[in-house]
């Protein structure tokens, strides 16, 4: 071929193949926006089966409840991978209170997860307030034995991401019981991690590290308001005492499962790409957010896949993971079995920062694929989709070891996220179907364009 | 000097420009999220004062609250412009049902602005439903006389911009009755304009336009979810009637006032960039995104220039617009004021698009501005402030006629504006803090970049 020739097809073919995916996007939006069924899958997920704590009876039932509707899609293979979760229950609601002379203040607080319980009279004693692990490990210990300690570092509210602000707060609530045990401590009690200040405990895991069994002490979150009005009262009297009680405990494990469905690949169906999100919940609220929209934004990537007629070229598998929040389980046996089975991944997609308005995807790969990813970024701003940056992508796809890998998540607006994150108001009214939809319509147009390009 | 000199000089000014306008709207973005006072403003503006239909006492508590927080933040001028507006009122809640056969089914509707009242004992007539204005025109009079025309075209969910939807489908309500009356009926009933299906009627302006006052006939907005009903039941009975009271009347004009403040420029004090919202809302609700926040953002830029000490070259002036929703009397004596004072506008920022997190601006200008204003896209794009498109900017600032002046309008997410428009529920907590406030620090740093630049 003359190059002239050669460049007039090259220019045709891609010119071509440009407005082929851009007529497939505009139809994986337009079928979103107006048929898919992720905000009719969350609405039975959240208001007929609620929250999904794993272990529990609510987790079982969004299992068989997403497996059944993946089978309705037709898919080419669908099937549950068994995995061991832990089985923490949080028993009656907590009570806590001020007691400032002979005046008691009651507050809203919450178990951290993991946490044991108090006895079953309750824990009294005093508060000392710090605003790190730092300061708290440069006191004598003589002034925190005996003590609930009490961490009170507020999200920082001048950082665009929210998450940003939430990685440098939540080494108080994870390592926080651990570190003021050491110390002496009796208790502690963790600012909730939000921006907002309102009336919600926030709650999450905690972990006690190497702390033998004997050591562990009862570790709550408390409201933002809560934790204002408690520093306010230290402030007028460092002497008061504070009361709480938790009846928190961890049962035996409990067999649960990965819920998994694919399209098998016409060309490759070996080169696998996974879009995931995780079916547990925390066991305050339905998790609507966190992260029952990622649940049905990756079973809507199927349907889409589905009711356009798409056939892949390699196979398409959506993960429901088990147990992201409390230990991460079936994000680990997920990679052990793919190990074992010698399965080859090239593209994972996780959607775990709730159902808000997509704004883009972080990914980790290496330079030559960040380009080539840049090189489609057009394609997506029809739909206003335009954040493509390096960075973090998720926790259960976190756990996959491919050598060759482009790993992606989801970047919804984070402005909301923590106001409902782990907490009793992340419910299905905070959901907008338009969100949602997008959201859905944004991971199936890139997970299409891995398919038809591949990773370098 | 010599050219490489030059160039030396001109590369280190260019970067010192630019390094200094990142501080700045580093240090805007900042104040906004940790320290500004627009929420509170709102809290105030929706929660305190409620409702500010334009000629109600709302409205007018909305003046002096506004007023006096401007006098607060120790402005160069803080005046009132004198502006006659409409005094339409409800009335009693209205009532609306579906008779058919003996049976009687509640629907939740809404008079539209401008509507006259049904008799005392209301009005019960037959049903006829359209999708469109079009559709009713082709109908033989003869079937829509004397019926209530039933106009029942959705707004599209396809479209990523909402707004979009909402022009395809506005006219319905706009035009509906007039054209309706004009073929004989007796009332008519038009589908809220909203994307979810709920149970809100959202009002809205229409117009009788060039009818004689006795052919005016009764028309309110259905909720979707009342829509929806509506037409499957008359799918079953054609035959089936339905019943409406409205209340509303139309009382003597009001005297009210539009809302100013300013910075005066320190450079050329007669050239004036505006900055502006409404300050009356519908009578429903507090009206906290339609534009409880547009008038506190706009209060905002004016208070964070204050707060970081910024002494614009030219006057910077904020314009609280009274009686957008009924006829825009505020906007059209802010123009003839203007006018008779020989006023020069170079620019105008409107934000009235709702508090939700900002993506971007529309504008209106030439192609050399417009080049111009993409060459400060980067300064948004870490602030995730990315659309900048050729559009409309805004009903109130629209009356503006300066021939040399670039306008602009804040572009919120649109995804979720339409589910509190006109409605009840658009109140307080349907706001999120910190996506208003990162509205005001976008609308402050636009302000401030043309300030220092001017316009070509």
């Amino acid at each position: 071929m003359k190059k002239t020739a050669l460049i007039a097809f090259l220019v045709t073919s891609m010119a071509y193949s440009q407005s082929n995916d851009q007529k497939m996007i505009a139809d994986i939006y337009k079928y979103s926006l107006t048929k898919s069924s992720c905000y009719s899958w969350l609405a039975y997920l959240s208001n007929s089966i609620g929250s999904r704590m794993s272990g529990s009876v609510g987790a079982e039932k969004g299992v068989q409840f997403t497996k059944q509707q993946l089978e309705n899609l037709g898919l080419d293979r669908i099937y549950l991978q068994e995995v061991m979760v832990p089985n923490w229950v949080r028993g009656e609601k907590e009570t806590a209170y001020i007691i400032d002379n002979k005046t008691k203040t009651n507050l809203p607080i919450c178990a951290l997860g993991g946490s044991i319980a108090t006895s079953k009279s309750g824990l009294t004693a005093e508060i000392i307030e710090v605003q790190s692990i730092k300061e708290l490990e440069a006191l004598d210990a003589e002034k925190v034995k005996g003590k609930i300690v009490f961490y009170n570092r507020p999200m920082e509210p001048e950082n665009i991401n929210t998450f940003k602000s939430y990685g440098h707060c939540v080494d108080q609530r994870f390592y926080g019981a651990e570190k003021a045990a050491k110390m002496g401590a009796v208790g502690t009690i963790v600012r909730s991690m939000t921006l907002r200040l309102d009336d919600f405990p926030h709650t999450g895991m905690q972990s006690y590290g190497d702390l033998p069994k004997e050591k562990y002490i009862p570790t709550a979150a408390i409201s933002t308001n809560g934790a204002e009005l408690l520093s306010k009262k230290l402030k007028e009297n460092s002497n008061l005492k504070f009361y709480m009680k938790l009846s928190c405990q961890t049962l035996s494990e409990v067999l649960s499962y990965n819920v998994i469905g694919e399209i098998t690949g016409s060309e490759h169906p070996e080169k696998i790409l996974i879009v995931g999100g995780h079916l547990d919940s925390w066991d305050l609220a339905d998790g609507s957010h966190d992260d029952g929209a990622g649940v049905v934004q990756s079973m809507e990537v199927l349907e889409l896949f589905k009711k356009l007629n798409y056939k892949p070229k390699n196979t398409i598998r959506a993960v429901l993971f088990m147990n992201e929040e409390f230990g991460g389980r079936g994000g680990k046996k997920y990679e052990e079995l793919s190990k074992i089975n010698k399965e080859n991944h090239i593209f994972s997609l996780e959607s775990d920062c709730g159902g808000f308005s997509p704004r883009g995807f972080a990914f980790q790969c290496d330079a030559a694929n960040f380009q080539k990813i840049l090189g489609w970024k057009y394609l997506f701003e029809p739909y206003l989709i335009h954040n493509f940056t390096l960075g973090g992508t998720g926790s259960d796809t976190g756990h996959l070891t491919s050598t060759k890998i482009v790993k992606a998540g989801l970047s919804p607006d984070s402005q909301r996220y923590f106001d409902y994150h782990h907490a009793a108001n992340d419910t299905f009214d905070a959901v907008n179907k338009r969100e949602l939809e997008l959201g859905a319509a944004s991971m199936a147009s890139l997970i299409y364009l891995f398919d038809q390009y591949g990773i370098d």
